[in-house]
Order: structure tokens, then sequence, then C-alpha cells
């Protein structure tokens, strides 16, 4: 079975099949790639929830994963990326999406226990965190579930990606890698891409490691090309 | 189990997660749009493999599906997009990927037939055809290759594209939707992308009529928000 790359989380991950979308990249990089003549192939599944926080993702965590990461599919990876709207200011109009900082961690703790006592990762599972910054939230509050992501990740001894930090190391990072404050211009597609594709790697999946696929072009003989199928 | 739309073809298909490819556009259509207050969601699976002709694909298809269209998997539609390397030009360098006419729709019926057979789909196959222009092509021959498509596709009841005849629609079509002579811009793809949500339409494959998915962000109750998870 061709590994499963599982993309689950809030708007950023729901919008990474827009143009120049990180999700999208993901799946040309890893579907097949016949020009780089490596012979991967991964399918990656998209699971987004635009507006939901961990506490919403937790509660619906087994319809979500149907098809995606259930007893018929088992993923290699899953990328777990909610914060943005724990993190709307509890005093604003979006108030009900704030999810506290304690009960926060807990549920991040809470998604990635499921995935490990219904044995539906055969690779650790992979996490990021956000960054956000709108008139419902502030980067200060996005810094601090950021942090929080990551001492869970840290504890539970999971990849995680600072996105928040590694952002803003970026020249006008408020307008060139984000839209609206929140979501991602192809700029901060092509960021965290990156990110995710190094931290990928890390736990071993990468077009090197992946099992390979069926014959590629270039490995087609012009004078015999049906001995590459075996007939 | 979410509906899933699998698009198997060659390099047209497997280039089409690429910044604006027509395949990300449909995951980015179908994958959820909460903006669109609409609840669908579908998975959208990329079998593309670069180089093959009709003839190869046919060799390979029962792996090539593993994991999109097999008995763990019931597709609701699938693409098949070949036709480019078939209609290479027998008297040039890539000759040994050349498939007479005749050969080529057979293989298109078996390749239809093993998705009938094998009950891999609960809707209609919808086929596409596809334009070429190279040094080992010309659009001639693909024409022909296009037509011939066209009538195994009209014979076995398949909805179908003629994106050959399409596409020469356009200003500059040589030039303004196709970067190679036989790949697509942004431009072609946008062209491909809105031909296919027609015709996924036709078969009942739209945003209006896929099963309804988890709770949108726009259904959740700021005064109780867990009253949309049932809980």
């Amino acid at each position: 079975m061709r590994p499963r790359l599982v993309l689950f989380g809030d708007s950023i991950t729901e919008q990474s099949f827009e143009s120049g979308g990180w999700g999208a990249a993901l799946t040309d990089r890893f579907g097949r790639q016949a020009r780089a003549r490596s012979s991967l192939a991964a399918d990656v599944v998209l699971r987004g929830l635009s507006g939901y926080n961990t506490r919403w993702a937790l509660k619906v965590l087994p319809r979500a994963m149907e098809g995606a990461a259930d007893a018929g599919a088992d993923p290699a990876a899953i990328t777990v990326f909610f914060g943005a709207n724990d993190a709307s200011l509890p005093d604003q109009v979006q108030a009900h999406q704030n999810v506290p900082l304690d009960e926060y961690q807990s549920n991040l703790r809470a998604i990635c226990g499921y995935f490990k006592v219904n044995k539906l990762l055969s690779r650790d599972i992979y996490g990021v965190d956000d960054p956000l910054r709108q008139a419902e939230r502030t980067n200060e509050a996005a810094g601090s579930y950021a942090q929080a992501c990551i001492a869970v990740a840290k504890e539970l001894g999971h990849p995680v990606i600072d996105i928040w930090t590694k952002m803003q190391e970026f020249p006008d990072w408020q307008t060139s890698a984000l839209n609206d404050g929140l979501h991602f211009t192809p700029t901060g597609n092509k960021i965290l891409f990156d990110e995710v594709v190094k931290t990928l790697a890390s736990i071993g999946f990468s077009k090197e490691s992946l099992p390979s696929d069926l014959p590629l072009f270039p490995e087609i003989d012009p004078k015999d090309p049906m001995k590459a199928f075996g007939a």
C-alpha cells in the first residue's frame, strides 16, 4: 500500500490546495517524481476544518479520519496544525473559538494519543504549530500557543515546526508571508512547505526513503519497453 | 466513507499539482468548502505516470490503483487521461511511446472495462482526451487520437471532454495554454479545470450533490458551540 501523508488542521490546512499552497506542493513533491528520477509515491490526504479549534477537532476526530487514518488506512505521517483559532482572544467577538492554553495542550495530547492508541501511525506523529495576527488575534497570543504546542510535542517526542518564530525571520513577514494576518501568501506557503519537507525527512519520509513505485519513464528501455513491466 | 475522485493519466495528470494545476484546483474545490458554506468533501487521489501510454498503463493498472480504486476504495469518479504519448509519431526518436490508433482505442476500452468488471466505480467512468504539440508530436496526430478517444467514450456511454478542440478556441492557445507544446500553463490548467468541474457536475458529482461532512464553522452556534457536535 502506498504511504499516506494526512494533513489535519484548520483553515491554514483547508486552504493549502489553493494556487501556490503548501498541501498542493507536498502532493506535487511526493505524488510521483518522474523528472527527479525518483520512484517514490505517497498519497496526500486533506483534512482541513476551517474555523475549528482543538476542542472541536477532538470531538470529530474519528469521523474526520474516515478514509484518511482509520482501520483500513495506515498513514505514514500526519501533520497536526491547530492553534490559530484556539488563540482567538477570549474577550472579542470570536470568543467562542478560544480555548484556554492548558486545555489547548491537553487537547493536542489527546489528538496525538488517539492516533497512538488506535495504532494508526507507522511512524511518529508530526506536528506543526501556527502563526496568526488578526483583529481577533494578536501575535503575542499566537506566540504563547506556539510555545505551548512545542512543549507538548517535545513531551510526546514528536517533531514540531516553530513556524511562528521561523516566519518572523523573513522581511516584511506580516504582509509578504500572510495575506490577511492569518492565512498564507504563496511566500508563506513556501516557507511552511520547506519546513515540512525538512521535518518529514527527519522522520525518514523523503524522496530517497519512500518505497519504489511503478517503473519510471526513464527506466523504460526504448528497445524493449515491456521488459520494465515484467512481460 | 468520503467520496473519492481518482486522477489517472500521464504527465499532464502527474504535473497537475504544480502551482495553478488542475488537480490541486479540484482538491481545493472539493476538499472542503467552508467559505462557500457547502459541506461536501471528497478526496482527490493522484495517479499520474509521466511518459506512459495506454499500453503501459493497462499493464500496471491493478498496481497503480492500489489504495485509489481497489477492493477497499470505491471511487466516485475516475478521470482517464491518456493519449499524448500514444500519439507520439512512429517515425521519431520516441517511437517506443507510440501506440497505433486502433490499439489505443482497445486499450481505453480495457482500462474502462477493468473498472467496470471489478465494480470499482459507483458512477460512470469519466474520461478526458488530450492535446499535444511537440517535435515528437503533431497537433494533427493528437487530433486523431482525441477523436478516437471520444468515439470510445461515446461507445461506452462515458462522459468525455474534447479538450483538443476546446483549447484551440482560446487566443494564442499554443503559448497561452501550453508551456512546451504539451504540458499546461496555469491558463491551460484553468481551461481543463473548468471543463472537468462541468463534466463532473453532469454525472452528479458537484458541490451541491456530495454528501455532507462535519459541521461547518458558520453552522456552529457561538452561544453553544458543542451543540453542532451532538454533545
